[in-house]
């Protein structure tokens, strides 16, 4: 049973039309009412959706349209033909088609036309062909948004889990210089006020991974436990946020240890994403905190080896979007004058 | 119902006798029935048992003994009395036991009186009170069958997942320098061996994980993978044994990736821990490949915070001994003579 929904739709990239990004968002309407889905608007090449699946579709200019079509065809926000469209083969025109899709949502969303975004996937080697010179799109939604890329905070969620890479795509190598208190303390505040604000979490919990095996041992296994990330611990407490650490990995994603927090932070990309993934591969959102706007996206690539096969999964597709109307929620209720 | 067991039983050392080794050694014992546990003895101070536990304990100076009572009553192998014992407080004297009890079950093993051996835990800083100086049991043990520790290979099995990390207990910014094609070679030998010999896999397929995120993006986000991991599964392939690698260790413990091999090599600690104990917490084994006799434990520590208190979770040392127990009879059937 659908719950409350916003009155505003969720504005959902096509992203890479040769992608799979056409098909999952297509099926994701599909499945809109056993997933009780908040209304939302397809945005790109409508030919690109024709070319995969052949249920209804409704060209809209307005969001208000798209809201009163919803539940019988597929509202699609139609940008410009991406030319001859070939599954699987991602072409210049493609790729414009994609990063016009993302400006076009963001805008939407900046000025509050929807409630969030959802980004389907893009690629980047396509992308950086036509001039884009951002490492993701998030990096570029940042910038729209006039946010620093460093204060757009990554965070995978999942129904039992969420995690914080605290530093990202960069070498290994580089980790222990990179993650310093002050990252530890800007990113960790982002979290809480992301978890608070969209979430819907009062007092949010959290813990910081260990940067060593076993947290370091007490120095024997590594020093940046007490010289980095002790003393990020003890500032975010002054400040008084609910958080613990550093606590070594392994541990932290023991059963009965990570339910007790609201988000795991941890120090490195594969230290947060191996166990996430391990949990919550299928219904695991990637999405992007310390924005002005809310965003969320499938945690995959564009899969241009089964795009227009019917293979893709849509349940990524469908926990962004999900998961994007309950933030939208949260952030109403949070921002709703007191009764 | 019990399935074919060794005519040997396997030896359980109970640790520290302050902590939570004995307690669980029992309730193992205890459970035998419903687990199908093959026969076992614990060595070291009855009177551990006792004030913690009371069920039927049979003292036994043979090892035959032990298959015959087992069914009645738990066979221990008594050492020496550890002095006053509260559970909980580490003593020399209960350091000294401990260390009595690896003796005893490393010497019955090796002497083949026992079909494997599962070790409880220790106290690092109790042992090196008495002037041990290895840091842990692995290296003791390793010592002990006469083979240098880099050749003993931690291995975390659970049911759905074997894990190996490359790198153990060194700092993480240490990991890149230490992750060389040589060692990775070498412990994916010892890996593949005892998965023939100890699991009875005729064909191993193994995977090795990215040092870096995404394995390094194509040499974007670092070069090990190309330099060090790729020369190093090259090397493998040509020795016959089934391997990928390098793989981006978020995408390898994906549900549909990890049930493709037998094992996973990860490039250090947390890569391959975090994500194994986020599936397997109370049910993984902790054991040592590469050795001439079978060792495992249950992968956890003292826990003297809860000895005697009888909350100690006996699941994972009974999956410790039932792991011994058929990895004793798939290293027999692979001696026997073929019919």
């Amino acid at each position: 049973m659908p719950g409350p929904h916003n009155p505003r739709p969720i504005a959902v990239t096509m992203g890479d039309p040769a992608g799979v990004g056409p098909e999952v968002t297509a099926r994701a309407w599909a499945a809109r009412r056993e997933n009780a889905l908040p209304p939302f608007v397809a945005i790109g090449d409508a030919a690109a959706i024709a070319a995969v699946w052949d249920g209804p579709v409704s060209r809209v200019g307005e969001m208000g349209d798209a809201i009163r079509i919803f539940a019988d065809a597929l509202p699609v926000w139609h940008l410009e033909d991406s030319g001859p469209l070939t599954p699987g083969v991602p072409t210049p025109a493609g790729a414009t088609c994609a990063l016009h899709a993302l400006e076009t949502g963001i805008g939407l969303t900046r000025n509050q036309a929807s409630a969030a975004l959802v980004t389907g996937s893009v690629s980047k080697y396509a992308l950086h062909g036509i001039g884009y010179t951002h490492p993701g799109q998030t990096e570029f939604i940042a910038e729209r948004c006039g946010v620093t890329a460093t204060n757009a905070v990554m965070m995978l969620a999942g129904p039992s889990l969420r995690v914080v890479p605290l530093t990202v795509h960069i070498p290994l190598a580089d980790v222990p210089e990179r993650l310093t208190s002050e990252l530890i303390v800007a990113k960790a505040r982002i979290v809480v006020r992301g978890l608070r604000r969209d979430f819907g979490i009062d007092t949010p919990r959290i813990a910081i991974a260990g940067l060593n095996p076993h947290a370091g041992e007490s120095g024997q296994l590594g020093g940046e436990e007490e010289r980095v990330i002790v003393p990020a611990v003890a500032q975010l407490a002054e400040e008084g946020i609910v958080v613990d650490g550093p606590v070594a990995a392994d541990s932290l994603f023991a059963p009965s240890v990570r339910v007790r927090y609201d988000a795991l932070l941890c120090a490195y990309h594969d230290q947060a994403l191996a166990p996430f993934k391990a949990l919550h591969f299928h219904d695991g959102v990637n999405l992007t905190l310390g924005l002005p706007i809310i965003r969320t996206s499938p945690d995959h690539g564009t899969a241009f080896n089964i795009a227009g096969t019917g293979q893709a999964d849509p349940g990524p597709t469908i926990a962004a979007i999900a998961m994007a109307g309950r933030m939208a929620l949260a952030r109403e209720r949070n921002f709703a004058p007191a009764k």
